[in-house]
């Protein structure tokens, strides 16, 4: 495994949030990651439908780990803000966030990510984000 | 208790995804509500710092419930879009999210949020939203 | 010509706007929209690049024509919101702007564009949007 | 004339698109800016209305001269990116654009800014946006 993809695998697996939800780190490859995430009864909204909040979580976090993947070998990343639009209800037996570098910075990258819910085998797209991505390098 | 209270105060209860983070509804007024969280290690980031995903969650709810609060007596409402930035890193014992309605449309209403942690009664600016909610008439 | 064509660059035309800063609807798809702008002093903010004003104008333009372009025959089209990432210095002899459909639904539609500077015939991306449009029938 | 306020008003003085569509500083204090605009015909879109790029350039400028106004004496910004929701049609004889610093950071700003259009002396909220601005010092 390449350095970029154990640290973005090491970083995801300290996120517990992402424990608490059942999210997995599918891939990572240079300015693009996958994570999945299984249909849950404890994470929805009043229709039964994924809370935005759970989709927007794996997104983000898509967003941040794929600025990870091509950032500086001793940077962080620090999510500074997003947009998303939600496209669908968000229906499912699992749910796939893809994100992917739009421009990469020096201090700020640009990402970009789709949510799909996905039924016996068909992916519908229920939501889109817009992230701005820091590098963190720590002084000491 | 007031009908739009009720209304609220009903919907939030079905938000199973509320009740998995622990999220509480604080105030609903016209236009206007408030949701609290309690700092837990399960809800966190790589940093252990609430994850941006579990603020936006409260944001988005606080938002949405803030829009329903002053719609028409039979509508229900759903999330378009929204905008989270994220000022400061979300450390405290607890947060909480304030919610605004900016503009009540027909169709369309823009809310405004802040969410603040709390630290020994103290209140620091942690995120900001900007959303767009939409009035959803049950056809019959 | 289409109908979905004309109907674009007959409301196009109408946006006196677009001929004070000189931009030019390049091509009408449906779904996708290009428009393109020359670079003008007058046009810029204080370090002589293009103000991100001007760079929005042209993103917003095509974004609503390219949901205009997929909306029901008699809708009109309204931009409910958007995002712009500014992600290099808007430099170049001219700019183009290039929309497409990512969500066409019944009342909103999502699109997003992206602006390009050209320079010597290179194409260098320099912001980036995410808007949301609503379709308008006219009530008589 | 305070420092802050005359790097403002120079920088303002710089933006030619200003004087292109008309705009005018009209007050500057810490961490707050106002930009007027009268209405103009050459300024709108296909219904009459302010193009949505007009009133994003008067918005995005107020935004980060609010930003500028409490940046370090060296400081200059530079817009990373804005969220804008337009809220009711762009109409009125003129427009104001008030921006707020809402949090100012060592690198990254975030202010809000709402758009009014003034009608016999009434102010309607026409746009709001919510923006993340950049602090560049010149490295010599």
């Amino acid at each position: 495994m390449q350095a970029f993809e154990q640290k973005v695998r090491k970083s995801f697996g300290r996120q517990a949030f992402m424990t608490t939800i059942g999210a997995e780190l599918i891939s990572v490859t240079p300015g693009a990651v996958e994570i999945k995430l299984s249909f849950g009864r404890h994470l929805t909204q009043q229709n039964d439908f994924l809370h935005a909040g759970v989709i927007t979580s794996i997104l983000d976090s898509a967003c941040g780990y794929a600025a990870l993947s091509v950032a500086p070998e001793n940077a962080e990343v620090l999510s500074v803000e997003f947009k998303v639009n939600l496209l669908a209800p968000a229906v499912g037996e699992s749910f796939v966030a893809r994100a992917q570098v739009k421009k990469a910075g020096k201090t700020l990258t640009v990402c970009t990510a789709d949510a799909f819910g996905l039924n016996k085998g068909n992916e519908k797209l229920v939501a889109t984000m817009q992230a701005t991505i820091m590098n963190m390098i720590p002084q000491k």
